[in-house]
Formats: C-alpha cells, sequence, structure tokens
C-alpha cells in the first residue's frame, strides 16, 4: 500500500472534508463531513481539524492543503487573493502557512481575485483548487496542448463560478448568482406562493421550457419581467403547481448559461459540481447547443495534489 | 359644499382607503386607512367596508367602486380580467356587483390580463383605474389627441406594471418584480451581509452608479452576475456599507428601465406613485436620457370617477 504524502482539506462555509493521499496522488483514506467555517468560533478551526485527522496524524505528520473560505475573513486566516492569470504553479507559490503547532505544515491555498479598474472586483476561494484539479482529470486535457484554446469551466451552485482557462491558466472568471437568487426567489417573493410547501420533483419538461424562456434574447432588465410568467403560467394553469420551481430553476439557468457564453460560443464547457446540479447544467447546454460536459469528481483532491507537487511538500511518509 | 356621488375605494393587500367624492370629482372627505385584504377573513369585507364608510352612507347611499386585489382570489370576490385594449369605457361596462345588503350599490372594477399564446400571461388589478385617473390628469393630455403617439405608464413597486397606452386606451402591459426583488436579495442572500441592519439613507451617488450599471448593454443573465458587484464592491471598500443598498436599488431600476424602454424610446413616461419612489425612478430616467413625468396624486380616484361616469352611475345625493 502507498505511504500517505498529503491530506487534502476542502473547507468551506458549510462542510469539512478531508482526504488522505498518497505521493502518487492515489486516494487512501476519508475522513467523515465535519462542520463548516459557519458555526466554529475564530479559536475553534485548529480543535476541529485536530479531530477530524486524529487517526492519520499519529506518527509523522505530512503535510496539510486546505482551501475554500477557510481562507477568508471569517475563517482561520485571510489569506490575501492572487491576481489571474493563475495557475498550479502561481499558487502554490503564494501558499499561507499557519502556526498550527503539533499538526506540523499546515497551508492555506490563496484565492484568486480580479481587480481591474472598470469593472466590480471577482473573488473565488476554492474553486481555483478544483479548476486545477479538473484542468488534470477532464477529457478535454488533450485539446489543452494548444494554448490558442480557450475553455470555460463551471461550479454551478450558490454563486455560480465561470472561469476562462487558456492553457492551463485561470485568465479571468465571473460570478453568477443563480442558487442564492433562485433560492430567495422560490422562499421569499411571491413566486413561492403557488409552490407547494414540501420539495417539489424536477420536471425536466418544465425545467427546459424555463431554459427555453430564460436564454432567449434580451436586455438584462428583462430578466425581472421574465420571472414573473413563474407565477402567470401557475394563475393560469399552464403550469402545475409541483412544476413551477423546475421552470424558475431553468429560467434562470436557461439564463446564466446564455449570458455567460455570449458573445463567443467557447469550444469546450467542463462542469464541476454535485451529481444532480452538473446533470441540469449539462442538460440546459445541451438544450443551447453548447458543448458541456461533466468533470471526474475528486477535482478538490486532484488540485490539492497539483498544488502541493508544484510547491515541492510530497514527501512519502517512512 | 357639493353634495356626494361617489365612494372610491382602493382596497389592496396591505391597505384600504375610502374617498368620498362630488359628483363633479371634487374629493369631499377621506377615511381612515384600514386593513388590506391579506389578514381578513373571507366574511371580513363587507364589515370592514362597512365601519370604514359608516358615517358617509348614514343618509341615502351613493354608489361605491372598489379596485386593487379585492378583486382577486383572495379578495371579496373574484372579478375576471379584461382583456386589452382596455379604457374607461370597457371597464365600466364589466363592473362586478356585489350583494353587499344595506350598502347598497357596490361594484368591483375588473383588472386586465394578455394572454396571448406565444407569451406568459400578464395581469393587473388597481393598476387599470390608477391609469384611467393619470390619463385623464397628466400633462401630457395634450399630445394625446394624436392618437399615433404612444406613451408608457409607469407604476413601481413590489411588481412594477409598465403600461403601454395609445390614444387613451392601454393596449399592453409587462410586470417587473423589481421591489420583491430587491427585498429578497437585501435580506435573504449574500447581498445583504455587508448591509447596515437598521435602514440605510438613500446615497444618491451610489444609486446613480447602480443605475449606470445596471442598464448597461447585454443579456438577460448578465443580472445575476451584475447582483454580486453590491458585494465586491463592499468587500474592496469600493463603496461604503451604508451605499450598498442603494447601488444595489439603483441596479434593479437601471435595469428594468432600459428594458422596459427598449428597443424604441418612448415619447413620454409618465410614473405612477408615492413620492420617494417615484422622485426615484424619474431620477433614473432622467439619467438615462428617457422623458419622465410624475402624475399627480390622486389617480385613483380620479379614476374610479371617470369609470363611474362612464358607467351612469354619478346622481348626485339628493
Amino acid at each position: 500500500m502507498s505511504k500517505p504524502a498529503l491530506i487534502s482539506v476542502d473547507w468551506g462555509t458549510t462542510s469539512l472534508r478531508c482526504t488522505l493521499v498518497a505521493a502518487d496522488g492515489t486516494i487512501l483514506d476519508r475522513s467523515a463531513r465535519g462542520p463548516g467555517i459557519n458555526p466554529l468560533p475564530p479559536d475553534g478551526f485548529a480543535t476541529t481539524l485536530a479531530t477530524a485527522i486524529a487517526s492519520w496524524q499519529a506518527t509523522a505528520p505530512v503535510p496539510i492543503l486546505m482551501s475554500g473560505m477557510i481562507g477568508s475573513r471569517q475563517g482561520w486566516a485571510e489569506v490575501p487573493y492572487l491576481p489571474c492569470p493563475a495557475d498550479a504553479a502561481s499558487v502554490s507559490a503564494h501558499l499561507h502557512r499557519l502556526d498550527a503547532g503539533d499538526m506540523g505544515d499546515v497551508f492555506i491555498v490563496p484565492g484568486l481575485a480580479l481587480t481591474e479598474d472598470d469593472r466590480p472586483p471577482e473573488v473565488m476561494r476554492g474553486e481555483e483548487t478544483q479548476i486545477i484539479g479538473a484542468l488534470a482529470l477532464s477529457s478535454a486535457t488533450a485539446s489543452r496542448t494548444n494554448p490558442a484554446v480557450t475553455e470555460l469551466f463551471v461550479l454551478p451552485g450558490t454563486h455560480s463560478k465561470w472561469a476562462t482557462v487558456t492553457g492551463d491558466r485561470i485568465t479571468s472568471f465571473s460570478t453568477y448568482m443563480t442558487g442564492d437568487v433562485f433560492a430567495a426567489l422560490c422562499h421569499h417573493t411571491i413566486l413561492g406562493r403557488l409552490m407547494p410547501d414540501d420539495v417539489a420533483t424536477h420536471d425536466p419538461a418544465a425545467f427546459a421550457q424555463g431554459v427555453r424562456a430564460g436564454a432567449a434574447d434580451g436586455p438584462p432588465g428583462a430578466l425581472l419581467n421574465r420571472l414573473f410568467a413563474t407565477r402567470t403560467l401557475g394563475l393560469f394553469e399552464r403550469l402545475p403547481a409541483n412544476s413551477l420551481a423546475s421552470y424558475l430553476s431553468g429560467l434562470l439557468i436557461g439564463a446564466e448559461l446564455a449570458a455567460a457564453t455570449s458573445p463567443l460560443t467557447p469550444e469546450a464547457i467542463t462542469i464541476i459540481g454535485d451529481a444532480e446540479l452538473s446533470n441540469r447544467y449539462r442538460s440546459a447546454a445541451n438544450q443551447l447547443g453548447l458543448p458541456a460536459t461533466i468533470a471526474p469528481t475528486e477535482c478538490v483532491v486532484r488540485g490539492h495534489w497539483l498544488i502541493a507537487r508544484s510547491a515541492g511538500l510530497l514527501k512519502a511518509k517512512s
């Protein structure tokens, strides 16, 4: 069996996931899921991490690489953002070392920021690691030998990130508040009134109808009008109450996909995320004629491993 | 003193306002503000109205005209929508008479609906009366003698209504969920995290910055990205926390104004609403070079009076 060489720590707002990795990248073990940074007090991070990885660090400790909101103002330490373009090499050159006592070498991977003067800033924390991992894992890797080819990576969710990658460098990215807006609309506007209280099952036809409506041409403010159809289609019984959430989901995802891929259709789109949401995005992308594939799982672990290797941290435990 | 000839009842989701009107349209008296339809049980409407207007109906009762959500499924009686085009004459021909016992002739003004097959339905209840009143009151009346001139009327709010009026007929309209979305974003998404808990004062410069950003060209989904600037401009201290709500308000109103007035700039826009919100919309419209004026107050009362006159209901009380 391979010896441990790295602990990969994915620590976001709502959960902590630790993975024990060998020098060749093989996954050796996984911890149970732990608490996200949200409920933890400022002095609770070290103890929580130590508990989660206790069984792995009993003998000679291996380096620990963390990414996600753990590096934010609300996390263990606020780590300055790196500018774009960024890749495994530039990120590994700016790892933030923590004083973590007995735990040995503990680092936070810096997030990325775009801070051009002529547009509002953009930020990500954690997604840079996933993209670096997906770049190595995804099936589109072959075409990446041509540095002129530009790909898009999307990490759908509460705040979807769309990253432009040229060669193996993240050159730009944008945030779409799709998931956050969807939840707020369903639970805190008139659109939720006609939706059933319990979670509705996904209706692919209503979703596709929403994608079509959301992706149609129009100015940005048209979205504020199109949303209201979720109510009137229900009021006039053109859609059953059970399908309204699927319609609204399609409307927002369709609008996001059309905006994030315009004006030029990208040569490849890689979706990084959980299976259900990734499938929804791929279905919407296919409907719109966009070339989307879903990345393999384990992008975070692969990203940490690549960054650790680039930083010269990988020495098999003896 | 003029004799009473009509009671105008503006009964929406959150409030009831009654006005006593003379045969020539003069306002004679106003009731205290009463409860909206939301907290009332189905059998509570008649009693609530009777109490509100008791002092006026003591002798010979005058006709009562009501508009707003009182005519919805959640109101006193669900009144079928009228199709567009609509005007005072078509609305007055479809008043819904209630059986209201001692109160005499009580009518609900029907709302309007657009139900074309190729787009989602649109509905309004109450705004048709305000527009009919504003058409008679507004300073742009002179140009309305030319039936080829198309004007826009906007009733900003939770669900802003934009109506296209040709001559004196409402020919089309659209709903923008601007106010509802603004409140949900401030209170139930990440955008509220950096905003102070107490109500921030209006920052005209941040509002104007938001208007510019919201009205810029782009596809509908761009709005899901632009919203996020409310967070990052705060994170990077390009805007103070106190100004973020004004920025977001400008962003949404700018997007709404640009979308509702494209692709052709209208010849006149009349804003109907409370003073503060109307001023905000006029300021945004002026910034975007749109010809907007604010309608006089009392549009509802004037609308009820015109509709009652058209229905032959106005006979001065003897």
